[in-house]
């Protein structure tokens, strides 16, 4: 968004007749000004599901035990809050959920943990962005971490499930065990959400709709006009609102540090709806050739 | 198995009439005298398909990178060698499978990936067993091993793809990433194969018959009668034979210690056709209460 924002400023100033729409698109759904983002509603789908599966994989066994669920996120929690749809009447998993909106401390993970498994719960599944971060600012992750970054210089993030699957085993002597969801909760196509899927078009040929009607240094976006029955308008809007901003999730939807309230239930319900049907070729799906 | 071939030996011997048999499960695919074991189909699938989006996700980047793709199986490779599946027409990833049946050389391996990228791959994509061992029968993961062991006394082999990962980014200099699949291969019932789970159901049924029928110290084993069509029989093996064996993938199916014959595609085929209608409830799987 910031390249559409510098594009069409550019295209203005040399008088350059083109027009320029960013068309949003991140699993990560922390764009501004935009309800949610393409792709997030099938990742939180799949996160969701996997969530609730390593719960009913970890029920099984009678002993007391943490699993620690990474989950993509540097400092936008959405991915790893849409956990809480794994929930059912049977499975409170994730029992914790850890968000990078909030500071993070062991002495209060520990005894989180250690009241849970007090009140009977004994395979505890925790939920953790991968970018949690210490009172002082240093990441969890950084004690395990090879001070790497990426190709935008971002810190490589891998090795929080890790690190507090050690600090469990450690110090409470619980079978712990970290598992990191990684690449496959932004590539799994083989389990979308057909509301995410049927919107990431819409929004799409919104988008040439309006260049061809003249708009530019726009991001086409979704504004929620209702949730029962649920209800989205395509908007363009000011790219430069959007462009190098971040949302995050809203403090007044975060809990006690390790959970969230029902208005985060209320808002992700709509975005999972649906199950595109899934081409596939001797069992196996088949994707587009890029 | 183990279990079943003691309280069958032990009933005998107390002269205490009661019908012992044995139902296979496991997704590892391990166990002798049967063609596949319940639960193996939809583990190969979920493998294939994932190691498939893994591919693609990793296509996108004009870069030089190798994606280490981790997959259980101490001994036997079947899990791992089911991701061969995931190749098509355009996209051959995994590029190079190593299996613990073959010695895993570090030199070899590095060598395996200069020279896929000197023919012109730029993303290679790698499927490994965590239980890949050196020549001299130490695991590779046991650079970074923690020395914990599971419940059975088995040594915690995690870390195989982030040790691979380390050493390609420091003798190669390539972007590397370790991706554990980790224990969604054997839980995520929310993408199976609609032939092993038929399977399954039939051959529970098949030993409550046996049992009535007076068989007892036996396991009821799949036998492949052909592949086109694809036809099974079920028939009842003597325990002794099976209890504490490991079946593990044909050296003549290797090639070159990174690869497969067509042997193990003609194999694997039948195993993973089918999806199962899934229930799912505001659009996350549900499934049964324990």
């Amino acid at each position: 968004m910031d390249t559409v924002d510098k594009l069409s400023a550019y295209a203005k100033k040399i008088n350059y007749d083109i027009n320029i729409i960013g068309v949003p698109k991140t699993v990560d759904n922390d764009l501004t000004e935009t309800d949610h983002t393409p792709g997030f509603g099938s990742a939180a789908k799949y996160i969701a599901t996997t969530v609730r599966e390593i719960g009913i994989d970890s029920d099984v066994y009678n002993l007391n035990s943490v699993t620690i669920v990474e989950i993509m996120g540097r400092n936008a929690g959405w991915l790893t809050a849409s956990s809480i749809l794994a929930r059912n009447d049977y499975l409170k998993a994730p029992h914790l959920i850890y968000l990078p909106e909030s500071t993070f401390d062991d002495e209060k993970f520990l005894n989180d943990i250690k009241e849970l498994n007090a009140s009977g719960v004994n395979n505890i599944i925790v939920a953790v962005s991968e970018g949690i971060k210490y009172a002082d600012g240093t990441y969890v992750c950084e004690a395990a971490s090879s001070g790497l970054t990426d190709v935008f210089g971002h810190k490589n993030l891998s090795g929080t499930a890790k690190v507090l699957e050690n600090l469990v085993r450690d110090k409470l002597g619980f079978k712990a065990r970290g598992v990191e969801i990684n690449v496959s909760q932004r590539c799994a196509a083989h389990f979308t959400s057909e509301t995410d899927v049927t919107e990431a078009f819409t929004v799409g040929q919104a988008a040439v709709k309006e260049a061809e009607n003249g708009g530019t240094g726009m991001m086409m976006a979704y504004e929620r006009v209702s949730n029962e029955p649920y209800k989205i308008e395509i908007k363009g809007k000011e790219i430069s609102k959007i462009a190098n901003g971040e949302r995050v999730v809203p403090a007044e939807w975060i809990v006690n540090g390790n959970d969230l309230t029902d208005d985060m239930i209320t808002y992700l319900k709509p975005l999972v709806l649906g199950e595109p049907k899934l081409k596939t070729e001797n069992g196996i799906p088949v994707y587009m050739k890029r």
